[in-house]
């Protein structure tokens, strides 16, 4: 059994956002799958997902502030910047953090530890609604 | 064909782990797989999963040592310090990583390269036995 | 339905490589998958694979440079140095990009963004030729 389908992300800020509820109630379909996995991929490439801590909005702070540090916009060597000093970082972060999720599916749920939620991390000071395709395989 | 099952790792020390054997032994359905795909899922936000060097030791201190220095405890910006100067690194190693591993199969056997072992990257001082759920399809 | 296929790689020189059409010409069954997940996986632990900017050989550049400096050769506390300067740097970097891809597949295509590529991270500067397995599952 597969199930596939395109979502579009509101428009957000640059930073971390969670996004596990907007992902499941557009999944409704999830519920018939016994078992399986679910594939998020991103069709961009300034922007990413990544899996992490659910709870307190503290780590979604930190965690772009560590990245804005670590791939700092600016760095002059760089030569790919028709779009801005955020140009060129985004790709790079885009490359850390990877353009798909795997994740299994149990009992028409997504089988997220208890701490676990999904991150869209949108890397643009001047972002546009992602899309994403949702792939589910399974039985 | 689908199979699915969680395992439970032995707690570890903060740094880098091969858990090849262990896996396999926990897996021993995946010899009923001519072909597919393996995910192997790591259900927490402090503790990642990798594919590296399977040989020689130095390769796990050296990693380890290297992203100690990377996202070092104890920088001074983090407000998410609630468990400790390493639980904010704990999350960026978890994104930086990656919660998943998605691995082919063949023949019954993960379809590793000769020197690609699965690590468990451990980043909490104070770990925990860490749970994976292992997500075999194919037929 | 499932497929797997090895591909070999021409050896590419220590650097970011676009190697979208090259994987595409190897895989021409992918027409006969209406719906389903393409997993690539590289068989080596000095080269990685990753999804970024297609158009643009500038980014490739940039990124080659921006990973050189964030973990550059010759670090002193590492022991992990038998194969020369760049041999422990290529293990970090392979965990940092991933071994492996997975993209969606719909009416035969990938379903890449428009924007996005398949690259090849070549780590090493005694590099050669890379084999990649890739497994499409789907109907």
């Amino acid at each position: 059994m597969i199930y596939q389908k395109n979502i579009t992300l509101p428009k957000m800020t640059r930073g971390i956002h969670l996004i596990t509820e907007f992902i499941l109630n557009e999944i409704t379909e999830l519920k018939k799958f016994k078992m399986g996995i679910a594939n998020l991929f991103i069709m961009h490439t300034s922007a990413s997902l990544s899996i992490n801590e659910n709870f307190d909005n503290s780590v979604l702070n930190d965690m772009e502030n560590f990245f804005l540090k670590l791939v700092p916009d600016n760095i002059p060597y760089f030569t790919h910047t028709d779009e801005g000093p955020d140009d060129m970082t985004s790709h790079i972060k885009a490359s850390i953090f990877g353009a798909s999720l795997n994740i299994p599916v149990k009992d028409g749920k997504l089988l997220l530890g208890q701490w676990q939620g999904i991150y869209l991390c949108e890397h643009r000071e001047n972002s546009r609604p992602r899309t994403i395709t949702i792939t589910i395989m399974g039985e």
